[in-house]
C-alpha cells in the first residue's frame, strides 16, 4: 500500500457532501491535500474551508470580488476538473450544474469520485463512453453504489440482479390523500439520512431512488430491468447484488455518507476512521423489508420508465423534477404535484436517441419551460 | 472463463454433504467428473453412486467384498486423496475420519474442497502448514466460512472483525432447566437446516459454531477474539465480515448447502443451477438478531476457550464431543450432560503446544477415553 498524499479538487464543498469529504480529510490528513475547492452560496463556509485546506484553486458561485487575501487562483469549474495538479476530483454539486465538470474530468481522465447524480442520468452514455476513451474510473459516492461497488469488488462475472435499497423517506406508509397535505418542513425531515435539501425531497418522493437505479444502470453497466427497489427503513443495508448462482451479498453500516465517501477517496485500499465505527451487533434487532408503495409513490415509476425509454427522457425527468422541487420548497406546488407536474412533462416530450451534450442540456431546458408553462396556464 | 472438466473426489459421498455434493454435479455434468468415491456404512447407496457416476477409484468403509461388477479401483482414503488423476478433492466425511487425508491430499497439493469441521478445529496448524509449503487451496463448504470467503472477495487488507451467524438451533430460549429434558428425536430436528446427525446435534448445542470459529481462524488467519457470534434464527445471512473502514459485507441466500458446495467447486467462477434460486424478497420481511445464550449452551464457551488455549485442547474438544454426541444419541446421557463431560474432560487435560499429528491423535484418544472413565466412575 502506497503512502502517496491525493490532490483533490471538491466541487461544491460547501454542501452536505462536501463538507463530509472535508471531513473525511480531516480524519486522515496525511493521505489528502485539497488543492481545490468550489462552494456555491454559502461564501462564509467556502472563506473558512479557504483558509483551513489552503487550496491552489478557487471557485466562487458569484465570481466578482475575493472575500479573502488567502493565495489561490480563480478558475472555472471547468478548469479545476481538468487541471494537471489534481489526481481525483469530487463532484459533490447537486443538480445539473455537476455535468459540465463531471465530463470535463472525465475527458481529461481525471478520477471522478462522483456524489452527483444528474450527471450519470442526463448524460450517462456520453460520460462512461468518455471514460472508457480516457481511462478514466468514476468511482461512486452514493451510499447504495459504494453498496453496489463494494459487493461487486472482486467478482468477475456480471451480476444477475442489483437490490437497492430505500428508506422509504418520512412518508412510508402514507396514502394519496395524505400526501395531498404535506408540508416541506415535514420532507425535510428524513429518518435516517442527514442530506441536502434536494435529494431530502427527491428521497421523500422516491425520485431519488429512481435516479439512482439509472445511475446504477450506467455506472455498472446492467440492464434497468435487474434493478430491483426494496424499502428498508433502518437504512442499514445500503444495497445488496444477486449473483447468477442465487448468492446474494450485502454491504451493511451505519448510515454516515463518511463512509462511501472515504472508499471512494481511498480505494482500493480501506483505512480505519474512528468516526466511524463499525455496526454495533447487540443494539440491532431486526433489519425489515417491505416493497415500495408505487401508486402513493409514482416518481419512482416514471423515472424508472424516462431510463428504460432513454434519449433526452431523463434529462427532461431530471430538469422538471428539479424546478417541481424548488417550487414545493418555495411552498407554491404541493408535494403531490411534483410527481404530477414531471409526468405530464414527460408525456409531452419528444425524446433524441444518442443526444448530445446540447440537445441534453436543450431538453432539460424544455421540461424547466414546459413546468412553468403548465402551471402558468393551470 | 475454461470449460476444462474438473475431476473430482468425494470422500463421504453417502453422507449429506457428499449427497449434495452430487447433485451439484448433477446440475452442471459438463463441469464435472467424478472419478472417486468413499463411502461409509451405507453400501447401498454407494453402490448406486458407483452406478452412476462410474468412479475409477473407490473405497468402502468395510472393504472385505466388492458388492457390484463395476470397473473400478478399490483404493484407501488417503490414496484417492492424492491420487495424481484428482484435481479436487471434496471431503464431506464427519469428525476425525476427514483429518488423514485431508492431511494427505494438501501435503500432495491439491485443492481440497473442506467441509469436514474437524480436521482444521484439530490440526490446524499443520494442515495450514502443509497448505502454504505445498500451494494448496483450502476451500470452505461449510455456509459459514463460505459466505466470509465471499465477502473477503476482491478484499485486499485483513478484516477487522467475523460475524459468524448461528440459527440457534432447535432449543433457542431453552432454559437449562428446560434442555435437561430434551430428547435426541427433538434435537435432530433443525429448524432451517438440513444435515447430518452428529452436525444436528453439535448445532442445537452450538458446539458446531464454537467449531466453526476455530475453522475460521485457521481457514483466515484472524485472531479468535476477533470472531463475534450473532444468532439470526432465520438462516438467511449466512456471516459477514467487517472491515477497518467501519464497512460491512454479508452474504445472503436460502439456507442450502448445495450453494457453498457449488461455490467452492466451480470457484473462481459463478454458475448458474436452476435449483438454487435467488432470494425472493417480496417475501422476506425481516431479519432477526439476538446475542448467543452462553449460559444455557455452554458448549460455544468451551469450544472458544479450547480455540484460544490452542495446544492439543482442541483435539480433546473434538474428541470428547464426538462420543458424547454418540452417547446422547443413543440415549445413554442427557442433552446437558454433553457440555458438563467435555468441561471436565477439558479441565484434567494437559496439553501439548503445537503438537505432532500423532499427538493430536492421541489426545482424541485420550478425551474418548476419559469421557468412558468418567461415566463409569460417575
Amino acid at each position: 500500500m502506497g503512502n502517496t498524499v491525493k490532490r483533490l479538487a471538491i466541487l461544491g464543498s460547501t454542501g452536505s457532501i462536501g463538507q463530509q469529504t472535508l471531513d473525511v480529510v480531516r480524519a486522515l490528513p496525511h493521505r489528502f491535500q485539497v488543492i481545490g475547492l468550489a462552494g456555491g452560496k454559502n461564501l462564509e463556509l467556502l472563506t473558512r474551508q479557504i483558509a483551513e485546506f489552503k487550496p491552489h484553486f478557487v471557485y466562487y458561485q458569484n465570481n466578482s470580488t475575493r472575500p479573502d487575501n488567502a493565495e489561490y487562483e480563480l478558475l472555472s469549474l471547468e478548469d479545476i476538473a481538468c487541471h494537471p495538479q489534481v489526481d481525483m476530483l469530487v463532484i459533490a454539486t447537486s443538480g445539473k450544474a455537476g455535468l459540465a465538470p463531471t465530463l470535463a474530468a472525465v475527458k481529461a481522465g481525471k478520477n471522478v469520485a462522483l456524489a452527483n447524480k444528474e450527471s450519470l442520468v442526463m448524460a450517462g452514455e456520453i460520460i462512461t463512453r468518455e471514460a472508457k476513451l480516457s481511462g478514466a474510473q468514476i468511482l461512486p459516492i452514493d451510499s447504495e453504489h459504494s453498496a453496489i461497488w463494494q459487493c461487486l469488488r472482486g467478482e468477475t462475472q456480471p451480476a444477475a440482479e442489483f437490490i437497492l435499497t430505500a428508506s422509504g423517506g418520512p412518508f412510508r406508509h402514507y396514502t394519496p390523500a395524505q400526501l395531498d397535505t404535506v408540508t416541506a418542513r415535514a420532507a425535510l425531515k428524513h429518518p435516517t439520512w442527514q442530506m441536502g435539501g434536494k435529494v431530502t425531497i427527491d428521497s421523500a418522493t422516491l425520485m431519488n431512488k429512481g435516479l439512482e437505479v439509472i445511475e446504477a444502470h450506467w455506472l455498472f453497466d446492467i440492464p434497468i430491468d435487474n434493478i430491483r427497489i426494496i424499502i428498508h427503513p433502518q437504512s442499514i443495508i445500503h444495497s445488496m447484488v444477486e449473483f447468477t448462482d442465487g448468492s446474494t451479498k450485502a454491504q451493511l453500516s451505519y448510515p454516515d455518507m463518511r463512509l462511501p465517501i472515504q472508499y471512494a477517496l481511498t480505494y482500493p485500499e480501506r483505512l480505519p476512521n474512528e468516526r466511524l465505527p463499525g455496526l454495533d451487533w447487540s443494539n440491532i434487532t431486526g433489519l425489515t423489508f417491505e416493497p415500495p408503495d408505487l401508486a402513493a409513490f409514482p416518481c419512482l415509476k416514471l423515472a424508472i420508465e424516462a431510463g428504460k425509454n432513454g434519449g433526452t427522457y431523463p434529462a427532461v425527468l431530471c430538469g422538471a423534477d428539479e424546478l417541481a422541487v424548488e417550487l414545493f420548497l418555495s411552498q407554491r406546488i404541493r408535494f403531490t404535484d411534483i410527481a404530477r407536474l414531471i409526468e405530464q412533462v414527460l408525456t409531452e416530450h419528444k425524446s433524441t436517441a444518442h443526444p448530445t451534450l446540447e440537445e441534453i442540456m436543450a431538453a432539460d431546458n424544455w421540461a424547466r419551460e414546459k413546468v412553468r408553462q403548465i402551471l402558468a396556464g393551470g
